[in-house]
């Protein structure tokens, strides 16, 4: 079996943990404050498919209790991801792996820089709608799967490996779907291309997902040419259709503010370097126009610093 | 002596007309639904150059009963334009004058059209600060002054005529300083390097002109340069230091919280246009790149029609 330990046990981590955790696998979680709250009392989930509580929990106050893992599961906001990355390599056992789950791009680089050269990096994108909803419960809404890629320096395509397989078979276990990839920054640019145009603008313009594809239907797609454009300058096509798939798929869910908004809304700093600084960094360097992502940075820094000096 | 017509007798029509009243000119005022109660007991401004009613006062409930005027002052909002445009012919004499007192860019023409040839069209920007702060009563906080230009079809240059004159001796007269100008569009422009970038971005980030001027540095700046690139186009040049001297003299200012701003925080629709997608649009027309213009107007369109819409 597959040992983990879970760094950032809120909606993300906290719900992957806890179906790892129930399908059997020996799951380590980093609850700090929490850690006697969830110890005592279990941590919970609440899910259409179906709630469970996990009893006991092996549940840890700072990182010198947690054994070392075959995979750590890093899912903090990338916010703290500085404070994070050189505390990891402690936590994992000599030739395992790193699994990043964030949004956004260019986080992997600075976990890497401190892992030594037999543990892997690897970044995965998770398509779930979830929510901490209590200190020991996290609330699942919907999806789950998760698409995971190795990570080596500047995004170079690699094949999956042994530790990425064994972590696909852990999560099917788990009835979580993982779908292994070669290319990892492709994946990236895809769930960019909703990620950055919607999650900045639900923030500044104070709106959800249908306000936005429907009366913010210019914005959007602006956006996301800009992010298509990058994509191809680092050699990842994106079809051009895609950008109406996005918009007719988005049309079709239920009326919802993405994540960056509900950060905001909680006077959260948001996620602005990996969702929206980062991919324009990329461009600016790449010689491609970015002119209306560079506005929307500048704008949603703006809004970031102002929740940042309270 | 000058007569007038004050076609939007708020902050600025009311300020301006009331001031003529006192010193002596024949002024009618359209009130509307206010008329009686203005009738009744007087126009007063409240004015750190001193507090001053008018009473008896020419108060009209509707256009039929104002008499033809030398000047027709028209100081509604832009947004308005379009319903009062056809009507002000009727109350101007002939050889008379109409005396748009606006921001922004391009509302002249809305006017121009409907006038007789004998009619001079006539444009100007105030730079006042006064609020109307009730039924009959707006106050004054600061400055005052007027830049007038004549209006000819697509801005051309034009000597200062003998009406403007007279104007600009009746308002001396009401100790309201007049410049005349043969080149309004450059006034325009000018006063647009810093009404497009201020106002918008103080609604879009909800910040007051001091927060804007210090943590928004980049997006003024940005936006400026894109306003001085499309006035250089139009064959307007202001020159570079033009930026900086706006920015150091917005930082020496009370912080407020500018006119589109007060609309939108009071659920009124803003001046979008004028402000913003006529200068846009004069901007594409002559082939220069405005791509931080045409974001901000998306957004501010955003936030518009979700106000025009309740």
């Amino acid at each position: 079996m597959t040992t983990f330990a879970v760094i950032g046990a809120g909606a993300i981590g906290g719900f992957y943990g806890a179906r790892l955790a129930k399908a059997g696998h020996e799951v380590h979680f980093l609850f700090r404050e929490d850690a006697d709250h969830v110890r005592e009392n279990g941590l919970e989930v609440i899910s259409p498919a179906g709630d469970f509580k996990v009893h006991p929990v092996n549940s840890h106050e700072a990182w010198d209790t947690i054994p070392q893992a075959d995979v750590v599961i890093v899912s903090v906001k990338s916010t703290v991801n500085s404070n994070v990355a050189e505390l990891v390599p402690q936590a994992v056992r000599p030739g395992g792996s790193v699994l990043l789950i964030q949004n956004g791009l260019g986080c992997e680089e600075e976990f890497a820089k401190f892992l030594p050269a037999e543990t892997e990096m690897l970044g995965s994108l998770a398509f779930i709608s979830s929510q901490r909803t209590g200190r020991n419960e996290v609330t699942h809404f919907d999806h789950g799967q998760l698409t995971l890629g190795r990570y080596l320096p500047n995004y170079e395509r690699a094949e999956p490996t042994a530790n990425m397989k064994a972590i696909q078979e852990a999560f099917a276990s788990a009835d979580v779907p993982v779908e292994l990839v070669d290319d990892l920054l492709s994946a990236r640019w895809q769930k960019l291309m909703w990620n950055l145009p919607f999650n900045p603008l639900s923030v500044i313009l104070d709106a959800l997902t249908d306000a936005l594809v429907n009366e913010g239907d210019w914005l959007v797609r602006e956006l996301m040419v800009e992010v298509r454009a990058i994509a191809e300058s680092d050699g990842r096509d994106i079809p051009a259709e895609f950008v109406d798939l996005l918009m007719d798929a988005t049309k079709l869910m239920t009326p919802y503010a993405p994540s960056m908004k509900v950060d905001y809304d909680n006077s959260r700093t948001m996620e602005v370097e990996a969702m929206v600084g980062n991919p324009m960094r990329r461009g600016i360097a790449n010689g491609v126009p970015v002119p209306h992502i560079e506005m929307l940075y500048r704008q949603l820094k703006f809004l970031d610093d102002r929740i940042a000096s309270g």
